[in-house]
């Protein structure tokens, strides 16, 4: 393996150095009759970046460690995660900055960074849907196909006129179904009955919540940062900050009906406290209501606790798709959810010139192509020569990582040489 | 317990809901004569998201991880303070927006968003006091009435005319005096010569360290948040940063004066050196200059070392107050002494406008309503049908929550199986 | 130590607090002729304050965290960095404006406190190559000697017309070679050969990782929050962004080649994936291109990652030089890196008015005032009245900390008795 990545790695950052020369230059302000720049333009950069830094710090930090609960493959969920979002920015800068030339090139300012950051956000998800089971080669070719794929899907929604600001269905749930399609063509049956691994420690679970936390917090500025400055950016955000809240309470309550005793379960307090700012993205913009906002949360954080406690069970028994981190209690359902709560409101006259058939036919293309992609992409992954881990080292840093011994295996070891010792003496 | 929180949750969410139809909507910008909105109202939102955002990360990482450090209470502090925080905007943002109706609406703007983050902090400091002695419905509870009086205390100070940008007396003093009182009703006599599980193990005391941080550096933006723009506003910036570099020095010195062999203790760490952001509150816009802000940080990193050292046991001793994350010392103490040093701001004139007097009445009304109201609400607290955790099972995560089986356990376990065999071979 | 350490922090900040009385105050903002101050002015505070707050978390939490990666030295990594940049950045206030007095006196902005932030940055770095051999007096000593020569250092440079935005040189080589040569004059023999406390655990890695994240998101911040506003900044952005990207991948493929078995090698993964933010410092607001950026970046990650592969153990061995964290392959080699960078990229008119002469006489004379002033320093560190730990006790928190007992030692104490008791029944 030594071999293959590195030289992947290094091949691919030769080949997008080679195309930033060609095609991606700075961005720089127009300049009116008298040759002054524009006031305005040189403010929307600095007054949108502390918005590109939240989403910046929901990519790298919040995706990061929400997947660092299992037990032993924290280096991989974090690590893993800063290679191919680090990746998927450049690859994505090209993929969304070719359906938009200018005089054949791509000019960088912070709309631009923020979308580059969106679209690594789609592999990220799909990454949750196979993590612990596939190799870092594995996902930097999945990031240069589903980038690919992502930016003709979110141009063909542009194009037909559908609205989806917080991208419920151009990144959420296209990164979910995408994910599935392609761990259902990666199936193991042998980890069907569960992997030692597969399971959190005390600590591990609150790394996780770190991720949780910041995902939360800046979920707002997620669905914000590319809205119309004004009174629509506006709505988005206080739409956004009311339904994550509203869904918190659903989502404590619903975890507390369907588990054992009446507790809480941290699988579902990580993720589907999350799971308003994903449903109400595509209409955050639009002039819901804060009540409506927080219904649609209220919602959103009941569907996705009963997806983990039943859905996920069925996805993996009948199905056979491998759902590591439940990306479709997250980003599936939810991002449906945002869909169909666009239509809703577009039907309700909250955003003037929507059309509800268009809104249902971005949603109906999404998904569709995300399921064709993503077992395409699959049956890529499948083909032998990506380094995929053996069933028994799945959900294992070790394979990939030098993994320090813990003060608790050295313990372990004293303890098993003085065994023997003993065992000697006795 | 199952149904009863769930029911309450779902319950106190829907009444939300249909609340915030009745009374909720946006801010619309104000038009001028010609009916153009004015850029100035568009722009704030903006300028103060970056601040908000500031202030949701104190909140929501900084009180949530700040508690961890209990060795097995993490899930609750930082889960618990999720759900209280998210039901508590919700019902500040009614609590504190129905003193100000315009036409029978609550106009949700940035600053409100802001305020609606504040009044969780109440709550938040409170359960500091109670942390690990009260079931996550009693603190629903408690979240519900404490934001009520809050904002009637709130507005009574407003009304009065004194001043408070940084909320030293409003939110800290009175979230610290709240939270004692009614620690005071729950005293438990088990409970006097401590607990097995109330203490820290290696990694809890990092986690806790995470929320420090984060609080002590976006402090500034809590005391500056809804200072007036201009002048004002970077005053409490600056001041708030210098007070808080003076307040470590001497949380150190004093953490290292009064310990054992002159280490340094991480409970001090923790927590004394934010008592300059505390103290500093109240004449954070004040013209108290840089050196000012310095000494009242020198003296509060001094106060709460102390505190913690000297008060904390005697309040558990002799009061009967057993104050679990020592709150008293880092928003009791402090914020007392922030109200104290507005009162001597003014005097030197540093607040034109301002009188000392009315400072003064302030603090001592905010304390007294923070006695009364903890008080009444903590006998509310001990009606014995919210499911109040037994003695034993204080500062347990496992009583309301699943809890992964750690690897150290496991191996323990192990271990013991082998004992016994060994037991039986030899 | 007691009173030592406890009297040198107070009478620091007693001494600190009558320097600002003197010298220190707000800024407060021009007035134009019709004695209006100008909006402008009062715009950048607010503007510039989202950077501000990102380069205060990489100073608090990125560098405190990324030091978190021994595993019995957490405590002391995030508690002496917080504790020696709250000094650093009252003492750094002092000795950057000494140089830039207004009628006497030092006017605070947001300029002025990023800048005080960057100071203390130089000791952390420096902290970094001593971390573990030095006593918290000790770390206060150098605070106070280093910033003061990098006050030094830095008016030279400006003096001398030298660019560099993002301080590759002033602040990254001069941090790094000023603590390598400091560590050169504190050198143990007996260290020669490792000591069981230096290395990791599996959660002290992820504590790290912390670190890691957030200096490498925000670096954008860094290179650009003292840039000219406008077309430099958002270039010092851009530049900054696309540079760190590409720098990750070679980072991760040089790991996997160096290591045993082409493993990733978390060493590299929390500290070269940094590099390329460091070499594109000096250039990075100049027009490089975005494709040159990531060919620094490129480079860098390269540059760094054999740097921990082969030059630290060079030092350790031939030079006698023992970098704990390896800054040199962080801060120092990337730094001269972007020394060089810069040179080129003036050369190639990247910068008008820039002088590719002045530029290398800039880089030059860091080092030297680096080297030197580190020796010097390192000097008067090695007098034995500062309470520098032994040899055995070095990378232990328990030396001036009160460390809680672990669950896992707990058990280890019983598993200890038992095994007691069981040799007395056997």
């Amino acid at each position: 393996m030594r071999f293959k990545f590195s030289l992947l790695a290094i091949t691919f950052q030769v080949i997008l150095i080679i195309l930033f020369a060609i095609f991606v230059t700075y961005d720089t302000p127009h300049h009116d009759t008298h040759g002054n720049s524009t006031q305005s333009e040189e403010d929307e950069f600095i007054k949108l970046y502390p918005l590109f830094q939240d989403v910046h710090v929901m990519i790298f930090i919040g995706f990061g460690f929400l997947m660092t609960f299992l037990k032993r493959y924290g280096f991989s969920s974090v690590g893993i995660n800063l290679l191919i979002a680090a990746l998927g920015l450049q690859w994505g800068t090209l993929m969304q900055g070719l359906w938009h030339l200018h005089d054949g090139h791509i000019n960088i300012d912070i709309i631009k960074m923020i979308n580059a950051d969106f679209s690594t956000a789609t592999v990220l998800i799909s990454f949750g849907a196979v993590l612990g089971k596939t190799s870092a080669v594995q996902m930097l070719i999945m990031a240069i196909f589903e980038i690919a794929i992502f930016a003709c899907n979110e141009h063909l929604v542009v194009s037909l006129g559908a609205f989806d600001v917080g991208a419920s269905m151009i990144i959420h749930a296209f990164g979910a179904y995408f994910g599935l399609s392609a761990a259902r063509v990666l199936y193991r049956p042998a980890l069907k009955d569960g992997h030692e691994n597969e399971g959190s420690v005390y600590h591990s679970d609150l790394f996780a919540m770190i991720g949780t936390i910041f995902l939360w917090m800046f979920w707002p500025s997620f669905n914000s940062a590319i809205a119309e400055a004004g009174i629509d950016q506006h709505r988005a955000i206080i739409n956004t900050y009311f339904s994550l809240a509203a869904c918190v309470l659903t989502a404590y309550a619903f975890s507390s009906l369907v588990e054992h005793k009446g507790k809480l379960d941290m699988v579902h307090i990580q993720n589907a406290t999350l799971a308003g700012g994903v449903a109400v993205g595509t209409c955050a913009d639009m002039n819901i209501h804060p009540y409506g906002a927080m219904t649609i949360g209220f919602i959103a954080g009941i569907i996705s606790t009963l997806g983990f406690k039943f859905v996920t069970p069925f996805l993996a028994r009948k199905l056979k798709i491998q759902d590591t981190c439940g990306v479709h209690n997250l980003h599936g359902l939810p991002g449906v959810l945002g869909g169909l709560a666009g239509i809703v409101a577009v039907l309700l006259g909250a955003k003037p010139g929507a059309s509800a058939g268009i809104q249902a036919a971005a949603l109906a293309a999404t998904i569709g192509v995300a399921i064709i992609g993503g077992a395409i992409t699959g049956f890529i992954l499948k083909i032998p020569i990506w380094g995929q881990p053996p069933d028994q080292n799945c959900y294992d840093d070790s394979l990939y990582w030098e993994v320090p011994l813990d003060e608790e295996e050295e313990h372990q070891n004293h303890y098993l040489e003085d065994q023997g010792k003993m065992k000697v003496e006795a």
